[in-house]
């Protein structure tokens, strides 16, 4: 039994260095961006869902926004429509909506069955409901890339309302434009925008990469964490490229408009998100506010 | 001008005689199943939106359900999967419910959008949202359907909450058993159980016919109003067949739980919900408690 | 049944219509200065009556500010007091305050007893209960006219409770000085003061004319719409005189103080409350803030 | 300063002394039938505003009730109509009723503006506001005396509502009958009526008697505590006579529906209501539940 | 970094594993009686303050009560006063009781001082405080043992108020009698009588045995899981002797009064509290109603 | 009885001449510093808790604020430590701090039960509790005194969440450092800290002198009000010598940060806090704001 009884100790040592973190989050909004891999590996997404649940049982107030790429071109080709992509966002005609709509909001409610499975109670809203997202059209570079939306203007009283009842809201990127069509948009700004709107206290994104190297294609310049100044220059000197780049910018306009920490989290970590929060380890890359004092150098 | 004015006035008459029916049902639930040509036909979509609108301005509660089985089938074979029915029941294979719950889902979110154009705050959910609609596997005369459910507990409290932070929940029916696996659920089903949980103040089925008939093909033996004594001996006795014998079960078994009244409209006709409970003309069918009084003739 | 049913329907879209009215207005507080013809014919009274109670029951916040001018007159004819005026005031000794205070307040209950006739709760208070109205002698160009008095303060603690209380406050002109003596104030004036101090959203006054005129004698000058700047310029211009120039000074002075627009309707015409809250049609004249947009022309 | 101080300590023992029963009676409900002597001397009406402004400032929640017998007479000899009377209830014709009424909301108002000279926020309303009083004709012996009401339903909402706002309710005894007609009241039934749907903790008459005698005319007579089987035996057996009798069993009911102890009080005694409240001195006579036990004995 | 990367993710498992156990404890109200060598050693004192402390911030709602045997004993020595018992009872005259009653406030004091070091609010009452523990002398088998008494009545409001405002309330067992006099009270007595006034969901007594042993001397005998009916056979049995014999009783009654699970745990394990709660290791003896379900065998 | 009566009708006038005094200080919050004579005289401090009682009852916010120097002596010499002073503050050295602890301790829950038992719920709190008081090392000229702490945060919520529960806070002067370590500090600077935190409205301090003098040794120069001025020039002129010159530099800086006025009362004469609270009496020297008016001269 002395082994036994050890583990335990072990055990209950890990729940007690949690002690500090949980306090210090407490009540605390966190927004987390779901996609890639994570969402993809059945594994990782059980891992996923139970952090999060874990984050919500534990008294902070999570909320997950989600993409679906992947399935959407699946679905798109099984009913024979073309996926076509300008500068990374997906020309989306009425057809391409529709289906779009139809998958986007299939995925929702698969995550909040995942979540119930987990003993937490979640709604899964769209920008549409409580006309929470706002939009106007979006153009590439001058380009017509159809219903693709700029986010407007958002309304967090149903995101404030669902919390304050409890529950754990998950939302998926579309919103509506002032004539109440339809329009399809980028995860990331979604969970910008929801951030900056909420005023939380952190923004997680759970990617495919470990996050931001300082040269692209060297994963040894993976930088720990980025003071806005830095994250600039780093932009205009050219070092960002690819996806990273309006990522980043995303990150960069949160931390100006009151978010406290962004994360660029490495998805295909299993648990990264609860590594991140209950951990001094350093996972991916934070950026911060110039005047907030790192705690990690570059690896 | 004098013309303009009497008809001014006229219009001021007609908002005068809503007081007593908005005074009767102020802050009183109102489940609404929606259904058959009022979602088909565009114009009376727009009208039933309206009014449930309307309700909710005045200070009702109202709340939508909604099926979508015309679009499901369409769905169904755009991607090349075939419908099949038993007993009216559609036999629902794992495929068959990934497209039913992205078609539902999409026709609920359409219904959001339509109402917030109407400038009501709307949110669309499903039985697995907040865990709402607890199901287990159901048989049709023992034959095995696949994923149909058969509701065995309501959850309502997200319902609750949402009335209370004053948005319109629109539901559409999908549920999950015990083991958080989705099913398929009859809309009118759905619509019973939740006014059952919530002892609605009324239940109002929108459907294709135009009420409850004694003789199954004799328009002139239109039943305004029912005892549910009545109407238990007019199934006995057979004169109920087809779609309407579960529906008129559904209707008996809501009274007796605590529903106050339940109607068959006519959704053909153009505000037949706004034109039932402003007026005194009967509309369809009312269902009510043997002590409840009744208010028109047979017609 | 054709032709009734049409008739319902047209009566369903009359309510349709109202729709964008009703949300404008949820839960905005709408003063009432209702007097003249409005309050001796049984008719336009009962009227009246209805249009406030429905303004109530769609969730809109009425409060009714009274006088009672002519059945003063009679009571005081009855008890062998001579009524006096100075410029427009009654001069009010002692006794003919006595006789006013009995009269206000049983005009003040009669109201009460019609309104809850129409199932709404209502409360009848003057400027005494709950020092809703605190004054100070008031002086008509210099000379003395009794217990007239001139508001120095509202308190309108006892206007919110009601309101959060659902009840609908029906107000008599009466307050008190520091020493606690009562004193008769005028209608319009109580209207105006109390607001102002709630920060209504509508003023509206039940007259017995069409509205303002640019020339006093010309029913065609009628103007639909004032801006206050052009409101000023009408009064230095001298077009404005008579009972018209106080009001009109207090409706400039309760844009200013944060109303957001007032109304001189025309009280002999049935349900004008209504017409001008529900339809696009203006009835009598509407004072606006400079950078309000008009909505009509001059007739 | 000696002599002085010793005065002081003498006031600080008295305010000591009241601690026991300020602890009693916090936050119970006392209803004051006001009227007699107490309401035609001026000082003794000073007294009683005083010893009620401060029961509600201490921390209870005393409602006054009040007649207005005698101005009603004054009022209408000077309209020149004839007070008539039956079995000591006023025969109330249509213009009886409309004085009395005028004469009533006056009094009530002249009480509401003498509280709020103490500090005391005070609402004064009748039966008819908020519908709290619904009466029925009454009949004399089977003789028609006109609008006199029976109390046939107490709505206490706008009661609660005001004591939960904190203001001091002042009622006069007026109500509606099904039909929204106006009628007087006897105001010891409404007394007796409010105490019991409220479940008063006290109700006290201030009448122009020392109390109940056990021989009418013998003051050496009077009883300062009666259990209410005694009181129904002293009634069987004829010694309660004329105005004491319906009184009395006004009494025995208030107790018998829940009302903790009701007193019948001097009022022409200065502060008898501080008195019997914060004494040990026995004012009056006091009714009590049999299990009630007694404290005084008859004098 | 492969390791390490390990063993973060073994704490991740960790934490995920303590997910069934936060939910179902969630606002939860739990009794921790807190003595023996837990008390003493100052590492096993950090641990119990870090497990209740970690309780607390998951959204448990833990309180303490706690003795202080040993330092009494020491303290009385410090000032010459005999410690002397009855039956395991302190004969408590007034000197002792005034040591004891310093002597235990200082130890609560000390416990909530280590307990806001760890970033929890935290208050210190003894049943003194808002009269939370009244009581009345209590005899040892008719031996006068002075100032010790036995719980007659628990106002829990206090702790009721304290949880509502996120306070962890932390006793000391003192209480006073119908005079206001002071006693000493047995802590696992108030530890008990808090629970049952409660319904807590669990009551947990840190000692220094290991659990209920079958044969007092035998350590092979610890029993994992009693029956109420079980405990009683064995009490009745003779096989339950000492201090366990009151303890054993008093967890019965407990159960009885609807407390769900009561535990005795061995307070020298480190974290016993966390391992029992957040593990399926039976740690010590749990007693439970007949009708609930066991989980573990006798070891 | 007439004299009995007289009586009688003398404390009525007593309780009424109270009303104003009770209307000022409704839901005020007045801090108490409790210490010196009225401490340690059994009939005062008797008077004491009736006097704070009271104010509770009637519905101020009292607060007690209290010390125990001479207990603390006491208890220091019975386990043989010897009290040693510098510039009047104690030097508490580890052994010291531990008795000063459970004696203050113990006078705070004495206070508790004496005022439980005037029927007013209590509870007893140092400034360790819900970390009211936060301090740091005091120094004096430069000396170390051991663990003498001067504050430099307080943290009311604990002390308005118990009044909002209608408890009556009891406070003793412990407070802890950043590390979580106990210290002493003098009682008026908690009894002024916490009344600044507050912004109380009343800060009273019972002291064993009659109220500031002129002349130190002079009773005839009893200064009645002091503004700030007055009292800052008084220091600077030097006649404010000993334990009144902190004590007043107190008083100077609470009315600076926001206290209304404070008091200094002479402990000594039974009731002193009700003379000064409920009469035009002054009794000892009040301090005030320079706007404030002075109601007495100098006696």
């Amino acid at each position: 039994m002395g082994n036994e009884m050890n583990i335990l100790l072990e055990k209950a040592e890990v729940l007690i260095e949690a002690l500090p973190y949980i306090r210090r989050f407490n009540r605390k909004i966190i927004i987390i961006k779901y996609g890639g891999s994570a969402m993809i590996d059945e594994e990782l997404k059980q891992n996923v869902i139970k952090d999060v649940s874990l984050l919500k049982l534990v008294g902070f107030k999570p909320i997950i926004v989600h993409g679906g790429g992947k399935e959407i071109n699946s679905w798109l080709s099984k009913v024979g429509i073309e996926s076509k992509f300008v500068n990374g966002l997906r020309v989306t005609n009425e057809e391409t909506m529709e289906v779009a709509e139809m998958v986007l909001n299939k995925v929702n409610k698969d995550l909040v069955g995942l979540i119930e499975a987990n003993g937490i109670n979640a709604v899964g809203i769209s920008g549409k409901d409580g006309r929470l997202l706002q939009v106007e059209k979006k153009y590439s570079d001058g380009a017509d890339i159809g219903l693709v939306g700029e986010i407007t203007k958002v309304n967090p009283k149903i995101l404030f309302d669902l919390l304050e009842k409890d529950f754990l809201p998950v939302i998926c990127p579309l919103g509506m434009d002032e004539n109440y069509k339809t329009y399809n948009i980028n995860a990331d700004d979604v969970a910008c925008a929801v951030a900056k709107a909420m005023s939380a206290e952190k923004l997680a994104f759970l990617s495919d990469i470990e996050g931001v190297y300082k040269y692209a294609d060297d994963p040894s310049s993976l930088i720990s964490e980025l003071h806005i100044t830095e994250a600039k220059k780093l932009i205009e000197e050219g070092y960002i490229k690819g996806g990273m780049l309006p990522k980043l910018n995303n990150c960069i306009d949160a931390i100006k408009k009151g978010v406290n920490r962004v994360h660029i989290l490495d998805g295909r970590i299993a648990h990264c998100l609860l590594l991140e929060i209950f951990t001094n380890k350093g996972i991916g890359t934070a950026i911060l506010a110039d005047q907030e004092e790192k705690y990690f150098k570059e690896s």
